[in-house]
């Protein structure tokens, strides 16, 4: 990878979002009250989860994180630090979050980016985008026994398929790789943002008949 | 494939099966209060998280719900209906009962199928059917965060069960191929509707000698 | 296989772990009032679902139970034969924590030597170990519903990672690969089953800088 490539660029963003999902998953694992193994292995699944579930479906090995050792290194890193610091870091939550969408930004570009390099179609690309950025938040609370976040109630899958479908409409529109990519993280990081400032939620489909 | 074949009607079947997992799904999903997106997550891992474990497990690549979109259109428009209309679903227990059945037919003919166009021994091909027909449920009740339904009072598995040891006395007896399908999907349907119909539960094994 | 050559005896101690986990899959699931076939279920998914995951990540086909049933008839046994015996079961705490030891010992061993035999970094090899020790156990608590144990207070994944330590150190000195397996398996029974013994736990890193 050459140096400010946009490729580069990607995986400095994507440590940056393993960073924070390490750290996401070792403090709500020391909320469980897990032991040092236990948010380890926590982390883990929230960093790289998604990431390995996508690689298993696509059937694409060796998996990421088997040859390049750094997201093991920076994740238990990462892990042992928030353990040792934990109480410091009870007011950061807005922190948290902004590196959080830093991630999901980074993610989604990731996912999507493997999926069409595996000739997938382009709505089973933006699925693998969807699902990078998501499933190791979701293992994560499925392992600490907690109702997907995720899931509930944040405009967080919504922000990746926004971003997804941006890229698309680029790629349609002509407009060159590397602004592609940034155009698309910026969008998912953005509107993910925005949500947590504004608070913004999904409306409810349902109708109501029962008057 | 022909139409009216026994694999067209499979395939109908299928998609039947598929419809029901997504309504369920999306049920249990709104329950929970899970977001516009949560549900059809929910969805897709009820409709073809079974199947994708499997296929998985066989290294059968690329994924089935990869090469045929129609999956991934008719669970997200399930899904779509569901949530809009939530409110007239109330009573309608039985009908996915009925349309659930179906699906624990097709489910489990497609898993011992693939199991068995695999090469695989006749008891793992039976290991394929169960998972197929059982694993999204699984999933979907563990992201929930509920206890699988299907392991615990449910005539469920049996039905399978049932169904795939009648496959194989057919086909050592001789029985037409396409015979073979159709009294397999007949046998799994009716048992579990039957089961439903008349409360039937799995006795319990457990010896008492605490007298 | 030779008999009496370190890989039968790593076999046999394997079937012993195997045991353990279709035992304590079993206890929990009757404890959740799972039916017969949801018992089996969750005693497959502790017994063989750590080196199922490992195979899956490690791309390596067919399944280590699809070519040898000995591990699927085993398990569905030792299932059976708890649930008919249950009561007589609940004094036996301290057994099944000896024959788990055995369990966590061969599996890591196990794991280890897959991981090393796939050409992976030490490093990954390590975490394959944890991995086939570990997983089953933590998809059994999140199919029941319950907060995974091995990640709360046991010395559990300690034991393993200790005695993939003293495997490469013995390696690097140049012990004898058959002694290599006899003391690892030593060290991590032994170092578990010291920590039931004594009730040890790891301490917390926390530190506290609320004064």
């Amino acid at each position: 990878m050459q140096p400010f490539s946009p490729d580069m660029m990607i995986y400095l963003l994507d440590m940056v979002g393993i960073i924070a999902c390490a750290f996401a998953g070792t403090t709500l694992a020391l909320h469980k009250r897990f032991d040092f193994f236990g948010c380890i292995l926590v982390s883990m699944v929230n960093a790289i989860g998604g990431g390995t579930i996508r690689d298993v479906m696509l059937d694409r090995h060796p998996l990421f994180w088997m040859t390049d050792l750094n997201y093991v290194i920076v994740i238990t890193t990462t892990s042992l630090v928030c353990q040792i610091f934990f109480t410091l870091y009870q007011k950061i939550d807005w922190t948290l979050k902004f590196f959080d969408a830093i991630g999901l930004a980074a993610f989604s570009v990731i996912g999507l980016k493997v999926g069409l390099a595996f000739g997938t179609h382009p709505m089973i690309a933006v699925m693998m985008a969807v699902l990078t950025s998501i499933a190791g938040g979701i293992m994560r609370d499925m392992i600490c026994n907690e109702i997907p976040l995720v899931l509930q109630k944040e405009i967080y899958i919504s922000a990746s398929l926004a971003g997804s479908l941006l890229y698309f409409l680029l790629a349609k529109i002509g407009v060159a790789t590397s602004l592609h990519d940034t155009l698309t993280l910026a969008t998912i990081f953005g509107v993910r943002m925005l949500a947590v400032m504004f608070d913004w939620h999904l409306p409810s489909l349902r109708l109501n008949f029962k008057n």
